[in-house]
């Protein structure tokens, strides 16, 4: 590829154990979106990119961010800077980001010709600069801790890419789900082998988890749910599993809003599940019954009080866990850009004292 | 009172029955903002009105939007057009509505000293104006169908008075929560009282139902749930049992978003409970096991969709709930301004004609 990879483990295995369910010497600890807004150096890089996808599509800027709070942190794995729409904007429906809005394309997908028209894009081509972001960063690691690549699910691409932007409810989505299943299928069945090259692509660049972000999953009730969302992240997962490479790599699937399905996405075969805040591990592990490790839970509004009660409730999401093998911690959903960075620090330093701890008892 | 009240059992009793599980010729069916903006007269009379909260405090014109929709669809139950953060603006903390933002309170409750400066709202002064309108909507209503008066959930009202605006997170309640209980629970101890002087002020006004929407609560950890919105429904629902009038109504709890805790709502001894529509009723049913009536769930998306859709979605809800009494059919959250109110109609009839033959078989 080029580039030297680091071979083997890398030098902090947590995450990796954890994610088999194997012993660690205490719970390893990752946040979604901790490359981002909160941390002043990434505003600064993020100014200097000019455009949100300019940073995303810049090999040397993504792996600049992506690290940024790997300096700051004793955290326990990177996670690629992108973004979940990456796999559209490279089909060519024209993403941009207004200031304030959320993403927005240019040309939504709302008819069977839209749907005919798309291609699965080339990940040696318009998504080369995914894998040559991921090959820098693993390089800069230097084994220091695992790499995680990503993808977003078949239903919250199509989710975006039918109604054209953000949304509460996604109507048009779901209009297309009810109206005209066979559509919703091809551009699903699409979608789902889409996301599945592009995670095989990851692999083969450097990534050493797979994570698969559902975020609007928790929209639909549940025969839908089922029906659109779970069948195809089940598609991708055995598609993964189907290659020797990113089958060696864990899997771990987030469903926001959907813990009622726990038992289902956790039927797919995957390593781990993604758990927001609103149940408590302890009931998360009984709906999954021991199969797979759990990534969470602590309520990202935690992280805007004060240092006392973050070090309280995170450990109250510790022991609901218990000191069983198998919690990587995690907030339930991303890290908002009003955190004071100092906050994240006293998370992570109180997530692996409190994790010593726990096993000792 | 000085008005006419129709004494007695309403001319169409659907609704009432249903939520004693008493059996009924066909399904109920109100709808969540059944008085609103996807009706144009509701637009014409709003604008007349100046603002929305001109619009709830006047009477005569309250009334009026309520009965708009009786007028088109043969709905089984005519809610109160009004809004839940009525008790806060009595409380004097400047509430105003700007145009797509939402409320906006101009004195938010951050400090104990704000705390210790709220009073429970005169029932017949500061809030008159919401009693002399269920006493002439009840009069207008001729007995025709029942009528429904609401307030929000002690958690849901402490959310926004706190915060000072609608937002996605709650971080400054949350914080006050954590930060420092005894401050929210102060808080919520008093809106817990006023809440239940409110419906108990609106069951001797005429309301013969009684709901409280928690639109917040599922925003809540699990612990925090029980904490700082169970124990306050459950407050104010043990106050109106120890009210005769009100202990007569049916009360109707609506925690959004909650649904892992259907178990708990349904031991507060309220007669139903409102459902989102990310669960199935069937399991709504078995969390619930028979002690309440369910009120739902169908997804308001499906209102965009065809009218075939429409009734092919609103028979599986009902499909899913069986032919026993104790249902009434509802969205699973509010009308949106989009729908077609000929959507509406088909929803109706549907509902109704599928009712019957449910209960036939």
């Amino acid at each position: 590829m080029g580039i030297e990879m680091t071979p083997g483990v890398p030098g902090n295995d947590r995450l990796l154990r954890a994610l088999r369910r194997e012993p660690t010497d205490t719970t390893p600890i990752w946040v979604m979106r901790q490359a981002g807004r909160y941390l002043p150096e990434y505003r600064t890089t993020r100014e200097r990119a000019g455009s949100f996808m300019g940073l995303a599509q810049h090999p040397e800027l993504a792996c600049e961010v992506t690290l940024q709070p790997l300096a700051r942190f004793d955290l326990d794995a990177a996670i690629l800077f992108s973004d979940i729409l990456t796999i559209p904007d490279a089909m060519g429906l024209g993403l941009s980001f207004a200031p304030g809005e959320g993403p927005c394309f240019a040309r939504p997908v709302r008819s069977s010709a839209d749907v005919a028209r798309l291609a699965i894009p080339d990940m040696d081509g318009q998504l080369r600069y995914v894998m040559d972001a991921l090959r820098l960063i693993r390089r800069e690691l230097h084994g220091r801790v695992p790499l995680i690549g990503f993808a977003g699910s078949p239903w919250t691409l199509a989710c975006y890419m039918v109604e054209g932007h953000g949304s509460r409810d996604f109507a048009a989505p779901k209009a297309m789900c009810w109206e005209d299943p066979a559509l919703a299928h091809r551009l699903l069945d699409l979608l789902a082998q889409a996301v599945a090259q592009y995670l095989k692509a990851q692999a083969a660049a450097g990534a050493q988890v797979l994570m698969i972000f559902d975020t609007w999953g928790g929209l639909l009730a549940p025969s839908a749910f089922h029906e659109f969302s779970l069948r195809y992240l089940a598609q991708v997962a055995a598609a993964l599993r189907a290659d020797a490479q990113a089958a060696s790599l864990p899997l771990v699937l987030f469903s926001k809003g959907a813990n009622q399905h726990l038992a289902g996405l956790a039927d797919t075969g995957c390593a781990a599940l993604g758990v927001d805040w609103t149940i408590d591990l302890a009931q998360a592990r009984q709906a999954t019954g021991g199969r797979v490790a759990l990534q969470g839970n602590l309520d990202p509004a935690v992280m805007l009080a004060s240092p006392e009660v973050i070090r309280r409730e995170s450990r109250r999401v510790m022991d609901s866990y218990g000191p069983d093998p198998g919690h990587v911690f995690n907030l339930g959903h991303g890290i908002t850009p009003q955190v004071d960075p100092g906050h994240l620090a006293v998370l992570v330093d109180e997530v692996h004292a409190y994790g010593r701890i726990l096993r000792a008892v």
